[in-house]
């Protein structure tokens, strides 16, 4: 008899980002990715958001390592705050291993990180577990599939099917196939592209746009893409190459993603010497150089938004030059992207982005790719992933529209178990925490929803500070109230306001010291409520008013 | 012989938002539009943006009068903030001017608003002005012929080319082509949709989408649209009349607007017996409801947006509902309508985007359209208008393939003014002020960017305040000092950080007391440096630090 297994998703569900999920059976963990968020609108000097680890925390002891599918921040960067509370083998590709190792070092962790490929069979503790070729926008991509005694899972990861990867390695549909007819008990997919009608191009489509830009041309080029693509990077530098042009990189992730890859010989066949430091471009002529960049999402920090800000070291940009985003602007992104481009502009740059030529092709499987998956893999049950609401309950419909259960397909919720046993599986809701857990700083998860309301309010009205001090024995105003504004009115130009304010504070004062009320409370409640109300009158604004008394 | 004249664009260069631009010639200045622009990324607590008046208010007497292109707030938003310092007959169509008079009364100001229709010719000062039918997304939109003892200038205002418009009211191109047969010295053109290859579709589209939704539909339809978007709401209510249902509206921008059609007689088809109440729709069946809403931006108190977060008084969303968004996000908007979307799935409520049907159409012209403008009017110099950067870059590279010259085309900054006279064209660079001025509540241009600074510090990290009261004789601490913090961390939870931070204050006044210094802006430097490395080592964490001295 089978065992009964649980599927606990502590993030990446109704959402895209923070993709962490657990499989706990016959007494043992494994992990699947450990990702962190960027924050929401209106998270407020929040740096990233990370999951809730408690439930691994409550069984720390029981968990035995962590497979990751690949090395993209959402899948890897809450290791390093995972990996303080809890010591564990992870396994995942070369690249995906690189980029980790990275990121422990800058957090000084150390970790037994174990290298996988594709068609590796491995096991963790009663877990055996199978790595399976995939295509994404990052290379090592690796879906899982996991044997142990109560069934098994596949684990899709972040996947498109691409028939011509630069790499040749094509995403292991024969594979996934040979798995369906063995028996799949629970396919958890990508649910990104969901909403995407048809087939996700093929980063072929890329390059051949790549070498029609490089063509006859005299400009200098630019090119911003995702520092971790390193694929399409090395489609740049091949094509630099052979157009006899120099390459330089800038941006820090650029720098070390290209460092990485060298390490690993994924750019074997591009020789040194066309590589030139971003320092030393000065003497190279327009057309005898390519810079590749970080940037393409418009990073306020990055090396394109410094360009265009006229704030980088070494690249000036100059009228003649072309600058190409190969990339599209995450969800979000936008606005801030569209603000380099047009910055560009005033540059009088020519600028290429993805919405006019095929300079870019997404990451993430379309719909026909996901009927494939399906239709080969041909699980029991099916949990849709990696996605918001939206492509969680698309996913699960197209996923119907193919023959699989209404009963059989489980949309999810970050906190939620999928519980499975010989004759059903069943959700139970909350069965531990989905929540976000908000870093500020050093600080992991002290930041909550108080602390984010003040700063919202403070944001959009600033703060008007009143200081009074009060003999304690005579309740007597012992100096002139001191009133301090910041994000409210600009003092120096509102000098009347300032000072007709001060005689709220000695309005209010009296009519508490005639009622001989001198405690704090009943001071600051008043203070507060009548300047509050003066401030109102006069701006029709709401500044966070702060009295305080200082007894004497 | 000719005379001098100059055009001096005070707002929509460069942004899409604020359209404002004056005609100076032979001392009488007109203006055409008066809008404002919604707070940019980063513009914490402003509430809008309006053009700088600067040169208006300095030549106030010479100005004759402001002719309106249509509607839409980026085009009439700022007409209370310039009448309250000049008062002036405002020209516009019916809808316009209902609008503009709307907006009056909520300042409680009077004008002399006069109605015109295409077609019709009145005179301002010295000025002859034409209006011109054309096409977009709200009724009664105007393009205006001006002429002049200078010449004759053409601005288009916003305009798509709409062959089959709901009220057979189809641009007036031959009017346009005649005007270029005369000639015509300057064509100020929109430029919204430049980087847009091909024709604008036809509300016509939108209408046979509309219609399909409805047959064999029995859900509850609740469909989100710009609230002045009449022709929309009129087939709309047309497609449900044809099939059964009764309409109500919801949302407080949809209710004036709808009132102002009707008044207008825009509505006279509709029997007022197919208009339900919004808070009477309970007993209608919801194969009989049709609910048009605003809040197809995922404005956060918009009706849409109440119902999503189960805020709505009288609609509650349930399984089965069907939410319609006819509309697409603007630039900007993207995340929060999204948020809005994901929220509508949870209900499980059936959600039909623009993306993935034919529910919307842009109200701007396309390139195919801008060409057939430019090949019709042939104007001796253009100055595209309604862009940001790139699209008005465009918008001339698209004019000079045309056979525009290049020395005749004019990208121009807010601010500048073409100096035009009988030789030649030539932009005077910073003629006037072309600033964004902020409104926040009753301050106009009160905000500056030390205030938003604050406002943006403040809301990342928080703020602490320390109060601190001394003898002024004996320079002597009076009492313990205070602290308090807001948005910075959660004192509850941090009293240790709290009671530590007291002892840095009492370190940093020791320091100072010892070396016999007691000046207040010692004092304040010495605890803000003190305070910040304190606060920074334990949290890596920037709060302004506000030290108040309290001599007593």
């Amino acid at each position: 008899m089978k065992k009964e297994f649980k599927v606990i998703p502590l993030g990446g569900l109704k959402e895209i980002g923070k993709n962490c999920t657990a499989i706990d059976c016959d007494g043992e963990i494994l992990i699947i990715d450990c990702g962190f968020a960027f924050p929401e609108y209106e998270m407020f000097g929040i740096d990233i958001v990370i999951p809730d680890f408690t439930y691994l925390r409550d069984n720390m002891e029981r968990i035995k390592g962590m497979i990751i599918t690949h090395g993209h921040e959402d899948h890897i960067g809450s290791i390093p705050y995972l990996l303080q509370e809890v010591n564990i083998p992870i396994y995942g590709g070369a690249f995906t291993a690189g980029l980790i190792k990275n990121k422990l070092d800058e957090f000084d962790l150390y970790a037994d990180i174990n290298v996988v490929s594709a068609g590796d069979v491995f096991t963790i503790g009663n877990y055996t577990i199978e790595a399976i070729q995939t295509n994404h926008s990052i290379v090592d991509s690796l879906a899982y599939s996991i044997d142990f005694p109560g069934g098994r899972i596949i684990h899709t990861g972040d996947f498109k099917i691409d028939y011509s990867p630069l790499d040749g390695k094509v995403i292991d549909l024969n594979r996934l196939s040979q798995l369906g007819d063995e028996g799949v008990d629970l396919l958890i997919c990508d649910s990104t592209n969901v909403l995407r009608e048809g087939y996700t191009p093929s980063e072929a489509v890329v390059r051949k746009s790549i070498d029609e830009i490089f063509d006859n041309n005299d400009k200098r080029i630019i090119i911003a893409t995702f520092a971790s693509n390193v694929h399409r990077i090395k489609y740049i530098l091949e094509s630099s190459m052979k157009h006899h042009r120099k390459v330089a990189f800038t941006g820090r992730s650029m720098d070390k993603s290209m460092q990485l890859a060298r390490e690993l010989g994924y750019l074997l066949d591009i020789p040194e010497s066309i590589l030139v430091s971003i320092d030393k471009i000065k003497d190279i002529p327009d057309d005898k150089l390519t810079i590749i960049t970080t940037g393409s999402q418009g990073e306020p920090m990055s090396a394109l938004t410094r360009m265009a800000n006229d704030n980088h070291k070494d690249v000036k940009l100059k009228k003649g030059d072309m600058v190409v985003f190969s990339s599209s602007p995450i969800p979000g992104n936008e606005k801030v992207v569209t603000q380099v481009v047009n910055k560009l502009y005033e540059k009088r740059v020519e600028v290429v982005l993805a919405s006019a030529m095929d300079v870019h092709v997404s990451g993430h499987a379309a719909r026909e790719e996901l009927k494939i998956i399906h239709s080969l893999v041909r699980p029991k049950y099916f949990m849709p992933a990696h996605g918001e609401y939206r492509h969680l309950i698309e996913h699960a419909r197209l996923a119907n529209s193919l023959g699989m259960g209404k009963d059989k397909t489980f949309v999810m919720s970050n906190g939620d178990a999928l519980i499975v046993n010989d004759d059903q599986a069943k959700i139970a809701e909350n069965f531990t925490s989905g929540e976000d857990i908000m870093v500020d700083g050093y600080g992991v998860g002290d930041v909550g929803s108080i602390v984010l309301k003040d700063r919202k309010t403070l944001s959009q009205s600033g703060l008007m500070v009143i200081a009074i001090a009060i003999d304690q024995a005579t309740g007597s105003l012992m100096s002139e109230p001191q009133l301090i504004s910041r994000g409210f009115v600009y003092v120096q130009e509102n000098l009347d306001l300032i000072e007709e304010a001060k005689n709220v504070v000695y309005n209010s004062l009296g009519c508490c010291f005639e009622k001989e009320i001198y405690d704090e409370a009943t001071l600051v409640k008043t203070i507060k409520s009548d300047m509050k109300a003066y401030i109102y009158r006069e701006t029709k604004r709401n500044p966070v008013i702060l009295p305080m008394i200082l007894y004497v």
